[in-house]
């Protein structure tokens, strides 16, 4: 059927409901090319104001989604399962889960994002492993998964390029932050992977996207009903991120601590068991992507299968394998050039912490990019020597700064220094899981 | 100063306000082509949504105003003075009041615009009358207004060009109706004629844009306050639009219908009484001209100059004077070569008329476009012959239809017919000035 563009902006403008054929009209027509970009972004800012029912977002959903190639894995004996987390700071689970769940038995096709805004990415962070590479083609990555039972791999230009294309638009007119614009693109890209199940870590507090617990709720809400709506089994975990997950933020930092993990060895002097939150959350996701994958009876019985898997050495195992497989030369993790400790300006415990400015700061130092062109450094980061709760005596530790060069070292301790709250007072650490869904 | 574009959107979206050099930087990046159009479409949008204050619009007026050349006649002695209409259906008022106001001594340079939607446009209504041209340069529109007191054009690309390609913008991209944008457009092409006084005619009801007298009355406060923010001197006129204005709708017909005024005569059988209605928002708009001109010591006095000017028959003679200079050959008025009579299908009264459908009924006999490209038969038209309340009698004429084929008959009868409502009960006529400011 034929549309006027102007007019289906206006019906959504005054707050109507889209059909689904005229949801895919706009959506064909702009990946042809035949809608030009204004008309695109007039409609993207009505969808940001009028917002979009669970089933326009579905039917979105799907449009982008059949905008290019969709990958299928229902032919393999046990369901294809993977974990999108919404973004946080320090957050790694990706490196631990996916060689849990495999080591399990659990298929993982895992399409990966780059850092975003204040937060990192795993793209990034397996980018730090010298050699390690994300760009196969599709059919490799098939194999790849086929054969050795995961894989992680960069966006192509074959998956969602709807999705790619209207993103880049979103970028600069003000459209990213609209909740069906957000599932819609989250969910298209993942179940082009084509999974059967998916885990959801949806991030709140004050490294994340969603800052409160009830949006971050909403949100986990609209991405599972989509995922139903395509017949995928979907499933979230809302964990906390009012301070970055684990002791380490920064690409090879971070790859350090999963390491740990996984080996259960110290790393930079951290023993094991200060790295709890992450290796709890992990556990838990890749618990639940056992669940899906069917190798456990209930979520519980998944985090326990994942708790043995971790503790044989059996994912250690696969993660050398994914390393190798993948060209990623592990024994040449680099580390910085230049470190700086942060000392604590008084006595007292760690109150709260503005967890996205610490991921700026990670940023300011080089860990990521602000904008597309910036360069990363890979060992660039943050040691987080004291979390929420913890005791602190004026001259000890704090932080410690890492980079290639000292030049953002300033300007990094004294972000640091305004984001962390010391009180006399102690407070408890903010509960990791907060709700299962 | 230098901003990032989609951060001026997002507060923009997000309900801010802009400084007064946010909005130039917008309309000047986009003038020059460096601001892309997706950006000032979604820009356009969140205005939409967000709306703006009466000093951004102002501020937005003044950049669109200086984004292209602007007149000054403050030099004559009388100050130039123009009227402009929201628009509405048969609303042919700027062919009576320019000729009065000029004949009164009042200087009336005269920016019209083509027809919209479903109203006519003062443009199309001139070019009606053979030879007569519209396509002045600014020096020649300068020129004759000084001569003859008079001159109407169409604007120019010198006038206001960022208005005239965001116009184009908001045209494909739903943002037409946005109160601000409505205003600054308005506003900076009439400032820009160089006129030191503007009456506006804000039309409500059926057949104009704004449906209601309250919607009307907020959008002469906001013109209002824009003119006096520039230092102009703007009042007021909301007219009723429930039905047509005047007898004939059409361009050729509506100059007709003009002439008749102006010469006190009757056109197609229809005594220049039945005009009457034509002929009195006239003498007001043209009253509220003289006034503001300065040759009328109030509102009343203004009026009863125009009755005087047009009763002289000095009015007619300006009209003539202008048709000269502007080579419009009146003797050559062109007629319909086809017409056809609606009968009325039943005895009553008419009730109330849908104006909107008979504009459109109007465009469809070939009296306007609904495309840009679609070409105007300037003897399309309709004649009514009742109005609302007036008596009418099973089988006599309520409508008579003029084009140059008989193609688009039938269909502009149904919707005629559709229309018009009919009954028993006699009602009083709509009252044609319901307020002035």
């Amino acid at each position: 059927m034929s549309y006027i563009p102007a007019e289906l902006i206006k019906k959504k403008r005054n707050g109507g409901v889209h059909t689904a054929d005229e949801i895919r009209t706009l959506i064909r027509l702009y990946s042809k090319d035949e809608l030009p970009d204004y008309q695109m972004a007039a409609w993207l800012m009505a969808v940001f104001f009028s917002g979009m029912t669970g089933e326009e977002t579905t039917v979105l959903t799907e449009a982008m989604l059949h905008s290019g190639l969709t990958l299928d894995f229902s032919h393999l004996p046990t369901p294809a399962v993977d974990k999108h987390s919404t973004g946080g700071v320090g957050d790694k689970t990706s490196m631990i889960i996916a060689p849990i769940a495999a080591a399990a038995g659990v298929p993982v096709p895992m399409i990966a994002g780059r850092g975003l805004g204040h937060t990192g990415g795993t793209l990034d962070k397996l980018e730090a492993i010298p050699g390690f590479n994300i760009r196969f083609s599709l059919e490799e990555f098939r194999t790849n998964v086929e054969k050795y039972g995961v894989c992680i791999i960069g966006q192509t230009d074959e998956i969602c390029p709807a999705d790619k294309k209207i993103y880049a638009l979103r970028d600069v007119t003000a459209t990213v932050d609209s909740l069906p614009l957000i599932c819609a693109s989250i969910m298209s890209k993942k179940i082009a992977e084509g999974i059967s199940g998916l885990v959801l870590d949806v991030k709140y507090g004050s490294g994340a996207f969603m800052k409160t617990i009830g949006r971050a709720e909403t949100l986990a809400n609209h991405l599972i009903e989509i995922g139903h709506g395509h017949g995928k089994k979907v499933i979230a975990v809302l964990s906390n991120m009012d301070q970055p997950l684990g002791r380490f933020i920064g690409n090879a930092l971070e790859i350090g601590e999963c390491i740990a993990i996984l080996k259960n060895q110290s790393f930079l002097n951290e023993e094991p068991g200060r790295f709890h939150d992450t290796r709890e959350l992990s556990i838990a996701l890749a618990g639940d992507m056992i669940w899906l994958g069917g190798k456990a009876d209930s979520r519980e019985h998944g985090a326990e299968v994942a708790e043995e898997v971790l503790a044989s050495g059996a994912a250690w195992r696969k993660f050398e394998q994914i390393c190798h497989v993948q060209g990623g030369r592990l024994s040449e993790l680099p580390s910085a050039a230049k470190k700086e400790i942060v000392l604590a300006p008084q006595n007292g415990f760690v109150q709260s912490l503005e967890t996205e400015q610490i991921g700026l700061a990670a940023i300011k130092l080089g860990a990521g990019r602000l904008k597309t062109a910036d360069l990363i450094d890979p060992t660039a980061g943050i040691h987080m020597h004291k979390k929420i709760g913890e005791a602190v005596h004026r001259g000890e530790a704090l932080y410690t700064l890492f980079a290639r060069d000292e030049k953002h070292f300033a300007e990094a301790r004294t972000m640091l220094l305004a984001a962390t709250t010391i009180s006399l007072q102690k407070v408890a650490s903010p509960r990791l899981i907060a709700l299962r869904k």
